[in-house]
């Protein structure tokens, strides 16, 4: 067997069972072994940031890593963003990054990059394999290191000769590093305030945003009166009727900075102290910092659920009854679709057990309060900050889920950054549903402007937040990688739209023009 | 004036003309300094990897950088495949990145990364501004670096307070790094073996594919009978009628060792010793190692016109005529198109004095051959082998040259990592015909299967290789970025597609399927 097929046989034995690659020359021996070595599922990308995208929202809905495939530094170098992004939900993968033979690294060939030093700027692990001995080794030590904790970041670089060379395959998976156990002290001095009767919020985040941990977090809402805020980029977040009412951390820092300050003590749970997205001038850089009654229970890889059982069997709350939401589902807004009603719209037909992906941050700004008394479902949200990775995560959440429905509510400028995914969409069969919100600017972009006081901006200034000249067609978009589609100018025809992909099998696209 | 009006300031005293920019929030001051600092030209990008490419035809053909915008980390390592392209071809760009405010690096928000750290992977200087104070010198500094010996990528991390903090701004821009000087006993050792009557050639890249390099060596080949040799991927080559005939270094690595190994001679010169692409078993790394009769006149950085002249001079060639190729363009053929008749059909419509953009290389690798008797025309070529600048590089090169043809010989494969490219071309109004080599695959990848010995390949090996399912549709996904354009299935129907694209302004392209 060879390092190649040695890889594929090693990572299948230790439970991967997807690869999402981009293979060039010097990753051959791996694209063949796929076949001498079978039993993991080769997903192609025409871009590898696709392929960690897709890997990053696998990651997190499988509880299990992908694999990836890229090529040399250039190949893993487009995959960076998202691996980014992936690396901030705390997704599994095990990246795996084509390198020249040994022997031709003096030559510096046109390729050669520092591959090492790149993938360390997104990985919590890093290696080379050093020779056909150690191959098998580095693999389960890459694997290992990303099932660590939540999920992590592992980069192989693998030498094209040591992928040919004859090795030895019997290693053993380690035991992946687990969550960090929590701290009886803080567990206790969190009790004691969930009893003091001062005005409590447990800002939950990471692990705890799943049933349990949720449920849990409701006992104690229901025992002891406090408010569950929920941290305001998450990688997991179990939603909809039948699981408790929480409130979302603002995106901008005033709210969000006076929404802490409304409460005379926090709780944090499964994530970290708080942080504003940006250092905008006189805002707040981290919203908790320097004041009393806070405690940070657990953080971003802290045992949540452990930590919220004991704080409900040592606040007495365990026989509390739950308060959660009841099935609302709002009725069809009409006529033109506007950022409110087209959200309306969208939360009116979202089916039943879906996997949401929300990234659209100023148009779909209202989904979030809508959606936790929807039909209950599942949402995977941008951790990283890195825009363009909706119709990737959606790929990969579709090929984690192949029985769910997948939704991606995503904006038109970001959407623009990865129309690729569309095509390994169509190729995969991969049942997702993408509603493009199509308001053609930043609108992001131009919300700052007036933040800045700049209320008439200049024609540069425009010429870099407009999206509209051309204007990019969307429909047109998705054809040309294969994925049929319509455009939406009022909420009845959105709804068509919806209605007609959640249907049928397959990627879908409706551009609702607003 | 601020640290982002400082900017745009210093960058137009200092030459700059034009900005490659996808600007997110940390950005916004520098996108105002657009108006409120005038004369820099803004090109807005839906993917930072376009910024890169058309940077490094800009660079590469303006002679001096252009500068990008991009947005943190995640932003720069969209842009990173085509930096590490920049770098292999000697493109001067400044590349200014936007980061967190100072006082929010404690926060470690979501979009925080090693920007530093990425952009040494890519980078001849990297640095970040350390206060107000140093703000202009940086920028200068930056540029100072970028300009340096034939162009070079510079790197300034630009915090968002900095930005927009008041700043001094009368700094000088330093003296560019020169190119390497000769040294005068390597051109004796060369002038001696040209009159030795051995067999010699004369390999030449980097600086000396310019039309007085190109005419110094026909001077040489004509006084000596030396064979003139052309490094396999260049950054610049002026090419056709009334220049040298030439021989290109083969891709494959035997073939390029055999036309090595045929000459008793090798005289280097404006390029590095000669390597392979890839590192294949049994194959060479490096052509000219380890053997006599080399002798490296001048490298990538070295003053190749310099050392050509004094050639020359010094074997007595001032007074040799040149050999130059005469005008023979191909007639044209007909019937259905194979990548043959593809390129024929291309090349024997080529208009005077384009800029071509050969990025095709299974399909197009009859063009570099016909092309050396066509019209006078400048060629750029990929050169770190990131593959997918195409598109990117001819909207640079038209920006670079808004008088001149641009025409794009672009494969699908690696076409389709770009089409974000088409929407700046629209834009811009740039005059770019596209032709897509549509083969509907990796043929490169095929072909290293057949070379690995693999005559039947599995399915998955297919499935990562093959680009039909579902197949691309290029004049759909042209026509959802904004451009025109229309299928060709026979060589009639290319030559009225780009007869029609060559007598319209702005882009076109014509997708042809073989």
């Amino acid at each position: 067997m060879n390092g190649a097929e040695a890889l594929m046989s090693v990572a299948k034995k230790a439970g991967i069972e997807i690869c999402f690659a981009n293979p060039g020359t010097t990753e051959m021996p791996m694209v063949m072994a796929m076949d001498s070595a079978p039993g993991i599922r080769p997903v192609l990308a025409l871009h590898e940031n696709v392929c960690s995208a897709a890997a990053d929202a696998y990651g997190r809905l499988a509880g299990k890593p992908a694999m990836t495939i890229t090529h040399l530094g250039p190949g893993f170098a487009n995959s960076c963003a998202n691996q980014h992004n992936a690396r901030r939900a705390f997704a599994p993968i095990f990246n795996v990054i084509g390198q020249h033979s040994t022997w031709h690294y003096d030559a510096d060939a046109p390729l050669a990059m520092d591959i090492l030093g790149l993938a360390q700027t997104v990985s919590h692990w890093v290696r080379e394999t050093k020779s056909p001995e150690s191959v098998a080794q580095d693999i389960v030590d890459g694997i290992t290191h990303a099932l660590g904790q939540r999920g992590r970041i592992a980069c192989l670089s693998f030498p094209h000769d040591h992928q040919m060379a004859e090795v030895e395959a019997e290693p053993v998976l380690g035991k992946p590093e687990p969550l960090e156990a929590t701290d009886g002290k803080l567990v206790d001095q969190a009790a004691a305030m969930l009893k003091n009767g001062k005005k409590t919020a447990i800002l939950l985040g990471g692990t705890a945003l799943k049933e349990t941990g949720l449920m849990l977090a409701a006992k104690l809402k229901a025992a002891h009166g406090c408010d569950l805020v929920i941290e305001g980029s998450f990688s997991l977040m179990e939603c909809g009727a039948g699981l408790p009412d929480h409130i979302r951390m603002p995106y901008p820092p005033e709210p969000a900075q006076a929404l802490m300050d409304s409460y005379e003590q926090v709780i944090v749970i499964g994530t970290k102290l708080p942080v504003s997205f940006f250092g905008w001038p006189g805002a707040p850089s981290q919203y908790l910092r320097d004041r009393d009654g806070v405690v940070h229970v657990a953080g971003q890889v802290g045992d949540s659920v452990t930590a919220l059982d004991a704080l409900v069997q040592g606040t007495g709350a365990a026989a509390a009854t739950p308060s959660v939401t009841r099935l609302e589902v709002p009725g069809m807004p009409s006529g033109m679709l506007t950022p409110d009603s087209l959200c309306q719209t969208f939360t009116a037909l979202q089916p039943e057990n879906a996997v949401i992906v929300p990234t659209a941050v100023t148009t779909g700004r209202l989904y979030g309060p809508m959606s936790t008394k929807l039909p209950r479902h599942t949402q995977i949200s941008l951790c990283g900050g890195a825009i363009g990775e909706g119709p990737g995560l959606a790929l990969g959440a579709a090929l984690a889920c192949p029985d769910r429905p997948v939704l991606n509510l995503q904006a038109d400028g970001s959407g623009a950054y990865l129309p690729q995914a569309f095509w390994s969409q169509a190729r995969e069969g991969a049942n997702v549903t993408t509603v493009i919100c199509s308001n053609q600017r930043y609108a992001i972009l131009q919300g700052e402007m007036t933040r800045a006081g700049l209320n008439q901006p200049g024609p540069n200034s425009m010429a870099l937040t407009q999206l509209d000249n051309p204007p990019l067609d969307w429909v047109a978009i998705a054809k040309g990688f294969g994925v049929p589609g319509e455009v939406a100018t009022t909420c009845e025809e959105l709804a068509d739209g919806m209605k007609r992909s959640i249907a049928t099998p397959g990627p879908y696209l409706v551009e609702a023009r607003i």
